[in-house]
């Protein structure tokens, strides 16, 4: 049953509105000037009026239900604006409408016997209800196993594209991780990599990767994930001054080879403007000399040390094998991702990689579940 | 004549290195063990060990200036560690180092006989000191006219590719900006779009515009620049409590159409983890309705009605009219810009657009002054 507004009141600085489910909502006179629907382009959606185009002290004279339920306000300037009950209602601002609005992920432990989430290929890629199942995976728990990936190096990109467009690095569109000789980067040898996120040293890094595995025949090379959220709030729990400096002292991290120098600088753990977590930042392949004040040196390292021990800690930790035909896809901001040493010499091993970014992730959610259409 | 280390001394928790110009680095021991070259792959560049590969207590024995004046140092669990004058005095983190480390950008007003910097294209294009010379105007002062281009859709796009690949987003690799039927943004009108800085709604703007003008007969669409970080200078002068609330309040950015849905959530100035500023994201076509705590709802307009009415004040804004054959580039996550309305009947106008991210162009700075050789 829709909701409907029971009660409306004007008072001196905002309108107060009461729903049918006993929620009230706080509209300030200002806020709701600035967001009369005329303000904006009938075509594009897109605002024309901003914040110096009306008198800020302008206040609703009077304001009334429509027979459809809508709320009409008529302003002392003799403006009138009329605000559907079904936007208000989403534009709320009240304490509990903002806490149900923010993002909820579900964080998880490792240890043995703990399995990463899987789905098909043909699942994501035959229907939109398969593709919305795996998005809301990816942003809710973090990582997947595609199985039964067509034995194609293009397969792992047609299945990231079905999201959008990839994200460019400076590893290029799409790259091949394999021992080489001459490596630029740990990725490219044969050498354990402790769990870390991707490309660390860029203003944002990638946010979801896809590792398509197309031969696995070198012993060794199991691949590990650690849920960075996870992490970071056991470090909050157990450290909270530690949680404290990994939030605001920044570290920087660089990669640079011939071609390259590309340097940024934030800390470990990235919280967004409302305090929630917003990223993990870690890869000590890339971690440059740490550069801040100096009596914030023994305590930075301190803190490092307490969230590299969770980190490492086999409790926290998934540990599987990815076989040809499997693909790992993960949130590469919150996720950690790493590898067991291979041994070269026993056999190959190629994984196909590519990165889509959050925004893009998050918008298709969105268009898939139609919220797009709504203004 | 290049600096020496003329004494050392080793303390409690740190070794103090006093050098010829008279300046005192103090390195931490725990700083100096995680930095020991040894901890880092011979090709790749990339760290191996972490910071629980040691003992966070060892502490030196011995430090001596070898014979080249490096340092080398000898720890109390027999490991020797020998360190680079030069890297040394490059990481040092002594409060006047960091200082000079910061980003000085160079702000500007605008006014009346105001104009941009200009280069040619075929200086850009020819030489690689041509190019980092453009690259360190848009760097420092945030806007460049290149003149002199070709009559090619392409040739933008070319340009731009002399830093690196193009960032794409919901508006292609490239675009087309023309007045259109049927717009998906106001850009696609023949509206005045007031100064805004582009794609607010997504997590990380693009940082590098480029406008090529192809054809410019219509009358109307003068453009014009705002620099953003001298704006919020200005703000912090003259309304610092307006400042401290757009550098910390959230504001939503939303673009959405039937495809796309791109939302986020961040303040209209942001700052980087030291406090300087890092970028301006204002776009009133975008802005969403504010969802803050109902209390900072009324301070907040105020803030931004503050920060508007200097962004709008005609002695802050450049107005100049791009030709055929000129190429606005910009710094669009610091300079605003917009044009006035033009009439579509009178005459074409097209440019053709596309995106570089910061990056990128740091990094092609680095690159071309040779900053990536250095470790």
């Amino acid at each position: 049953m829709p909701l409907t507004i029971t009660a409306h009141e004007i008072l001196d600085d905002a309108i107060r509105l009461t729903w049918s489910d006993g929620r009230e909502s706080l509209f300030h006179h200002v806020w709701l000037r600035d967001n009369c629907p005329d303000s904006r382009h009938r075509e594009t959606w897109e605002r024309i009026d901003d914040v110096l185009s009306f008198d800020p002290e302008t206040r609703p004279t009077e304001a009334a239900l429509s027979s459809n339920g809508d709320i009409s306000i008529t302003w002392n300037d003799g403006h009138r604006s009329c605000f559907a009950r079904d936007w208000l209602r989403r534009h709320c601002y009240s304490e509990p409408a903002r806490l149900e609005h923010r993002p909820m992920p579900t964080t998880w432990a490792g240890g043995p016997g703990a399995t990463p989430p899987r789905l098909t290929h043909d699942a994501i890629m035959e229907t939109d209800a398969g593709l919305l199942s795996f998005l809301e995976i990816l942003r809710d728990q973090g990582c997947c196993v595609v199985s039964g990936m067509p034995d194609e190096r293009k397969a792992g990109e047609a299945l990231a594209q079905r999201i959008a467009y990839l994200r460019e690095t400076n590893f290029g569109v799409d790259f091949t991780v394999v021992s080489k000789p001459n490596p630029n980067n740990n990725a490219y040898t044969a050498l354990e990599l402790p769990a870390h996120t991707d490309l660390a040293n860029r203003e944002m890094p990638p946010g979801v990767q896809f590792l398509h595995c197309l031969v696995s025949d070198a012993p060794g090379g199991e691949s590990i994930l650690v849920d960075g959220f996870h992490a970071a709030l056991l470090l909050r729990e157990e450290n909270p001054d530690a949680f404290d400096l990994l939030t605001s002292t920044p570290f920087d991290y660089r990669f640079h080879d011939t071609e390259w120098d590309v340097r940024w600088r934030a800390p470990v753990i990235g919280l967004d403007a409302d305090g929630a977590l917003r990223e993990i930042r870690y890869n000590n392949a890339l971690r440059a000399p740490l550069n801040v004040a100096p009596d914030l040196v023994k305590p930075t390292y301190q803190a490092l040390r307490a969230f590299v021990a969770i980190l490492r800690d086999p409790s926290n930790e998934l540990h599987f094998r990815l076989g040809a035909g499997e693909m790992l896809v993960f949130h590469n901001r919150r996720v950690l991702h790493g590898r067991a040493a291979f041994d070269p010499n026993g056999g190959a091993r190629e994984l196909h990689g590519c990165y889509v970014d959050i925004d893009e992730m998050m918008s298709r959610i969105r268009v898939l579940g139609g919220d797009n259409l709504l203004a």
